[in-house]
This record gives structure tokens, sequence and C-alpha cells, in this order.
């Protein structure tokens, strides 16, 4: 009786969401984690087990990689931002311009150059209905899903968009729910002893203490327990509501600070390792565990078979500053060199898994590049949203015909592009603006301020340490050329000479 | 530059917002008080003060009354979610079928009957996506405004749908913003001193404990005050985004639980009020000042003059319990007859004020007789927003013609409808199944119980005190028809005799 009244409408309707979900409509969780790196895992990633890969436990990883496919070959931007808006809208950072993290209003985090004066990218982040300057406006991915039928929640760091600008708040991006996130990309403290940051004595808490988490504070918990806690609610919730859900359960950790945490701190330090190392190991270990209670609650609720997994990390793992890190510096991602916020491999490749029942067989492992953007378009396809307009051009190929265990693409020999016109606010090995292409096994890097290029055979040279840009000029120029006119057609953005104004050329010399 | 890459996509693009709100697109703010009766003011509504309007003091509603224009013959639904869901929807009781109070999922609020069953209403409210049994799948006047520019904020009650459903929160809803808004229609406790009505000894909440206000627990604060400090704040953050707002204001109060506002109770208890009374009237001056503090803000951030301000109530003033209100009962809201949850003018007839900076004149009167529903085309009106689809039907006229001073519509002499085929759990003077109609200045009404019918020329005999069913019997007959008409077109539902499971016949006697 509802229907017959409802549907003649919704038939007609222009600009209305499909209002009754395919019963094929998987369940689908994005488990992002932050700052985690390559071998920051006991799953190998690379073609053979490595030293690392004994350091870390992550059973519940090794659960999902057994259920799933892992990509050996899946990259993000070396810095948070550009990875998430990319992840939520298709687009490659070169496009959105959201290219170094965001914080605060119309305030960029470039670091301060002698040579360079970087370009005005998207300090502001992303937003949907607002026009607000500095700020790209697009419309995201969970807006999709929600229009489609999901019922889309947001758990931890969100990290789109600046203070005091609409993109702050998951809310204005298509989430129906909201949890702990905001503006920072960083947690000012794990501990809910701590309040996770947020002062109670009437000072200024930092940017990066974490809303949302009162229930918790002055207890003693792990912010990466309390938010999975909470998720887990959010889904005993959206259990009873009739729409399949879309969980971005994106986690704070393993971001600095590295708070230990308890629960599993004593034993790396039992096993030898250096004490920050151990805190590192054990912050990894709470955000697997997370994962495991999530994949225990779908097993429990009988939908592990109606649920995709896809778990990656937002860029490489930390690995530039010895206030933060044991060991010797630049090798904490080891065989790939330095880490988050460097072009090399280290700051860019990143641990991923998609778990996608019926399609995924147990074990597999796919070699074929992908990135970040794949994510907006597979994520569609899996949730059955095949008609769907975006305001933004969008960059990203689905990866879903890559998983069904043979592993083979059309488009396999497509470019993978990065575009980092902006300084990190960290320092040391491959840190600095540049751009970079990646074409089968070459990888190209050209570093805008002092126009020096690199050519690795990753094939060969994973470490990056062999560099061909003069035994191998012919392909140097080919893939200056592509690179170069990707750049140009997608207008990114380059910085420009201080002492000129002029702009730094493009990697083929040309403007 | 950015807007270059953007344009010729979102001009291209289907189900899309419009981006740029226009420059004219006011900030709209619904105020909408909780069992607010007509005579709940100093302002008069009637055609001459009455002792009501001395007893209560209302000095914003008066200052908005200057500056805009009084509804003297406005109306709502009997009882709470009814009207709401009218008012997001646009849509008639009669015809969405929220046609009584929700709360939980799947069990009706009506109270038994020796006679009557009733019908299977929407017991669980609206829905936006989800297809939810017993639930209304509509287009919500929050999202439609969301989708053309707004930035939409709930503040308050939200009582749109059932424990545990998707309509329970208003994130599903449309709205970017929800301040302490649920499933429930009510509010355990005003007190902060009680942590409005949560508990925190480890027993149950109960179901009308307000979630969101953590923050004053404990504190002596009082919910009005509460909720106005919250709503401005999300006002200070809506003024830094570059949209205009709607704000949904749907105070607790005056509902029960008549707490004393201690900022205002003793004024009342010296003026010789019983003290039920006193507390009564406190509550209504904490609204009031809630109604000042907003338009203090407005006027300091020098917008008042581009926001559109509609205050109502969504029922009559409650007049049927000895337990609550002083005095003699159903008189509470004389010269009309009984309160909320009654047929009679008592219990739908609505103080309505709407200021429309430009368009209202100072201290303007219309007696034309408008509905709760109206307020949805009227506001999509305002927004400047034209082209919109609903999954609804909608049955509101626009009231944005009335508001330039001549008072006069096209429509003046439309019928208004209600229907009411439930049992509400308090009784009193006109409190039963029913349905009615008002056609200028007469009124029917037919009580599905009995198959009585009652007649009232509201010109001559606002307090329905004069039935004149027989004597007017051609007018009656009229009223009958077209009520029933309506009720059929509509396909609105209506008791069953328990007796013979038959359905009770329309008001003109047919099926």
């Amino acid at each position: 009786m509802k229907n017959n009244l409802i549907l003649p409408f919704a038939l007609s309707a222009f600009a209305l969401p499909n209002f009754a979900q395919s019963p094929s409509q998987p369940n689908i969780i994005v488990f992002l984690v932050d700052d985690m790196g390559w071998q920051d895992t006991s799953v190998p990633f690379h073609s053979s087990r490595t030293p690392l890969n004994d350091v870390y436990e992550t059973p519940n990883m090794k659960r999902l990689a057994s259920q799933g496919m892992r990509f050996t070959n899946a990259y993000a931007c070396s810095v948070s931002s550009p990875s998430r808006v990319s992840l939520l809208t298709g687009m490659n950072a070169a496009r959105h311009r959201v290219s170094n993290w965001t914080l605060r209003k119309n305030i960029s985090t470039d670091r301060a150059c002698d040579v360079l004066d970087f370009p005005k990218w998207n300090v502001n982040g992303i937003t949907q209905f607002a026009e607000i300057e500095n700020t790209r406006q697009v419309t995201p991915l969970p807006q999709i899903l929600k229009n489609n039928g999901y019922h889309t929640i947001h758990c931890g760091k969100a990290h789109f968009g600046a203070i005091n600008t609409p993109g702050e708040n998951p809310y204005h991006l298509g989430y129906d729910v909201n949890i702990a996130g905001h503006a920072g990309g960083g947690i000012a403290s794990y501990l809910g002893e701590e309040n996770f940051g947020n002062k109670t004595n009437g000072t200024q808490s930092p940017p990066q203490a974490v809303p949302g988490l009162e229930k918790y504070w002055g207890k003693d918990i792990f912010a990466t327990e309390a938010l999975t806690l909470e998720a887990i609610q959010a889904l005993e919730k959206a259990s009873l509501y009739n729409q399949p859900f879309f969980l971005y359960m994106a986690h704070y950790a393993i971001h600095i600070p590295i708070n230990k945490d308890k629960r599993f701190y004593q034993k790396y330090i039992d096993k030898g390792l250096h004490p920050k190392e151990a805190a590192y190991a054990a912050l990894i270990e709470g955000m697997d565990k997370s994962l495991g209670d999530i994949m225990d609650w779908l097993e429990a609720k009988q939908i592990q078979d109606n649920t995709i997994i896809l778990f990656l990390s937002d860029n490489g793992g930390f690995a530039t500053d010895a206030k933060w890190r044991g060991g010797e510096l630049y090798t904490q991602n080891a065989p790939l060199k330095s880490g988050k916020g460097s072009v090399y491999e280290g700051g860019i490749r990143i641990p991923m898994i998609v778990k996608y029942p019926g399609i995924t067989t147990s074990d597999a492992v796919c070699d074929v590049p992908v990135i970040i953007e794949d994510l907006f378009p597979a994520i569609l396809e899996m949730a059955c949203v095949d008609k769907y307009k975006t305001i933004q051009e969008t960059d990203g190929v689905s990866f879903v015909p890559l998983l069904n265990a043979t592993g083979k693409q059309k488009n396999e020999k497509r470019n993978l592009i990065w575009n980092y016109p902006n300084l990190w606010d960290g320092t040391g090995l491959g840190v600095g603006p540049a751009c970079t292409i990646r074409k089968g096994d070459w990888k190209l890097i050209y570093h805008y301020e002092t126009g020096i290029k690199e050519l690795y055979n990753l094939k060969n040279d994973i470490g990056e340490n062999n560099n061909l840009i003069d035994s191998e000029s012919k392909t140097a120029k080919k893939l200056s050329a592509e690179l170069s006119n990707y750049l140009r057609k997608v207008k990114a953005q380059r910085p420009a000479y201080k002492a000129t104004g002029k702009q730094v050329p493009w990697p083929d010399g040309k403007e």
C-alpha cells in the first residue's frame, strides 16, 4: 500500500536516491590506518619475508589476507590529506590540489623555502555545497553511497578540510554518523587518562585534541580501542536499519605520538626492541586488534560473507625523525627507502588487502600497481552504483577486475602520478617538492627545487639505490614527457622561483 | 581558476545540488515550541487581549511580532509527531499516516479501546533512504535545503522516527548538525543538575533522557538555556561557512515535565499564580528568552535583515491533566476549548509569527487559516528553491503570498483537514479518534467511535460551545462529503469496529 503511493513519484523524480537498495549491495568497510608503512606488519608484501615482518605481530591482518588479496604495489600520496581526498573523490592529487596536509583556514602548512615559493593549493580541503576559497568542491564518495541506499559511518580521523570550513565536518560530506572526526590530522594523545589531548583546566586544547570520545575521558583506555568500541556500537545500530552500511574506519593509529599501548608494549620490550620501536609495534598491534574485533563482530552477526573489507594505509611509515623512531633513520620501511613525506617508495607504497567475499580467493596476491584514488570507482562498483555524476572529473580506475584471482587488468601499463609542489614540515631523505611517475617497473622523480631527476627500475631495485637517469636517457625522456603532459592536462600546480617569480619548468623542460 | 575547472561539470551534471547559493537566499530559522498553546503568550492572537495574555510574559515574541506578521488562524495537528512530519514533508497527516506520536519501533502508542481497533499507522515515523515497515519514505525539507546550498542545523526535539529506525537520527533527514535530537518526543528533565534525565548510576535512562548535552550535566542550567547556547555556537560556526543557514530550533519546552525554571519562577508566584501555573509561565518565559537571545545574535552579526524567522508551536497547549496544570481543566487555552490531544481548537490552533525582512510589515496580522504542512512549500519558496522533486505528494500551500501586508491569498477558502484515527494516551474533552474539516468559518468534527458529528461556526463561536449540526444540516452534509472525499483520495486510515472487524464508515456514511 505504502509503495503504491510512493513509487510513481520515485520513478519520475530527478535528483533522487535509489530508494530500494539491491539485495546484492554488500556492506563495505574501508579500514584505513594512518601512517602505516609497507612493512609494519607480519603479513609479507615484499617478494619474500623481511626482518620487519618478523618484528611486528598483526594476526588479524594475516587472517584478512588469508581471506582476500594482498596488493604488493599499492600506493597513496606521501602525506595524509591528499590521500584522503583522493580516496573520497577519485581524483589524483595533481587535480584536486589538496596537495599537502590541511589544518587552519587559509593557512598553508608548507615549510618555508629559500629558493621556491609554493603555489596557492587548496589549503582548506574539500567541500560539497559551499563555495569557499582555496577549497575543492566535490561530490564525495559517502554522499553517493548514501544517495544509493547506504548507511554511512565515519569513525576516527577525517582530515578532509580546514578548521572553520564545512569540510572539517564529515556530516557535510555524506556521512550519517561521525565518530571523532574533525579537521585535525593527528591525535594529541591516545590515552583516555589524558582525555585524548583535551584540556579540562580551561586552557586551549591543541587542534589535534580528538572530539567525540568524552565518555572515555579519564579512563584507562587507548584511543584505538575506544574508536573500535564506538564503531561496533554504530554497526550494531546500523544492523537495525534496512540498509547496507559503509564504514569508513579511519584509525588515528599509527600516527605519532607513539604513546605506549600497555596491552602490547611489554611483549615487544621482552623481544628486545628499542623502547620507541616497542611502542610503535604495540601501536600497530592495537590497530590490528581493532581489525580483528570488527571481523569478529561481522562473524557474530553472520554477515562476513556479505561484507567487503578494504584495508590500507594513507601513506608510508614514519621514518624521518629520531625523536619518534629507534634504529637508523630512513630504514624503517626497508627494503623501501625513507618514509612518510618522502617521494621514495617508503613514503608512498602502502600495505593493502581487499576481501571481497565470493570474488577474492584465499591468500591471493596482486602485483599490479594501484593507487589511492582507485578506491573511489572500485567501491562504487562494489556497491552496485553504476549511475552517478560527480562535480569533479576523476582519475581512479577500479581494481575490481583484478580481484578474481587472475590478477590481470587491461590497463596494467597505466601511469601512476604524484605531484607535490609543497614542502613538508618534516625533513629528511626524499622530502621536498617533486613530481613523480611510475610506468610499469620504471619510476621517474623530478625535484622542483633543483631540477634534478632520478630514474629507478623498481623490479630490480626496489630500494631506489641505483639511479639510471644517465644510462636510460630515452626512458627518462619518455617518462618526463608523459608526466609533464598529464600535469599540464589537469592544470596541476608547481612552485615558482623566489628570485624571478617564474614558475619552475615542468619535467620535460617546457612551460 | 578553480571555478573554470569546476563549472563545466557542475552545469552538465544531473542529481547535483545548486552549488552557488543565490546571494538572495536568506537565512531561515524555524523556532518551534513544543505544546505551546494559542494563549501561552503576552502577544494577542485573539481578536482582543485575553486574561491569559496578561498572565504570561513573552517580550521577545512581542518584539518578533512587531517586526512581522501574526497568524491568528494557524493550525497544527493535535499531537507532536504528525505535526513535525507534516512540517518536514509538506504532507497532511491523513496522507503521511504518522498520525500519532512515535517512540518505539513497530509499537503503537495508541491507548487501547473497547470499541475500536486502530489501523496500522506509520508508527516508525519517516525515513529517507531505507525501506522500513510502518515508515513513510520521504524527501525531507532539510535535505532539499541542504542540496540547494543551505547549512542545516537541528537543535532540540526531533521526534521524526522511532528508536532503532533511521528516522530517529536527524542526520538521516538532511541535517548537517544535530544538537540533542533523537527519537524521544519529550524531555525526562529540564535540569542540568539531573543530567536532563540521563542516569549515571548504571540504571537504564528513560527514552526521554536527552542526548548530546553532556557538557552541561551536573550544572545549574535549564535545558532551554543549554540548547540556546548550543544553537548559538552552531550559528557562530555557520557564520564562517559561505552558505546561508537553516536553523530548526525545536525546543523541548514547554512540554511536560513542568520543571521550575528558577530564573523566572518566583516572579509568577509573586504575581499570585498557582505553583503549577507559575512553573508553566516560567517555562514559557525561558523559551521566550531563547528567542530573544537568537534575535540578539542575529543583530550582533548584523544579519537580522537577511534572516527569516518562523515562530510556531506543534500543537495546542496541555490542558487535560490536573497533575500538571492548575485551575479548571480544559480552560487553559481559553477562549479555546480543551487542549493538546483534543480535536477542539485548544488542541490544534497554534501561535504563529513570521518575520520576513523586506516583506512583512510591522505588527501585521493575518486571519487566513494556515496549517503546519504549509511551512514546507513556504520555506522552499523563501529559500528560492523552485525546482525540487519529492518522493511524497504534498498538500501544503505556501503562505508567502499572505506575508506582504495585504493578507490575501487565492485559496482562502481551501479546506483544512485533520485525521486522527488513533487514541491519545491522555484523556479528556475532545480526545478521541476523529476527523475534522475547517472550511471558511465552519468546522465539522466526526467522531469515529460514536459516529457523532459536531458543527461549529468559529467566527461566532470560537469556543465551540454551540453545536449547529442539526440546524445547519446542509452545511454539515457538504463538509462531510468534502472531508470524506479528501480522506478517500489520499488513502487515509480509519479505525475498525472490534465487534465486526469492519472499518468505520467515512463521515459521509460511505465506504
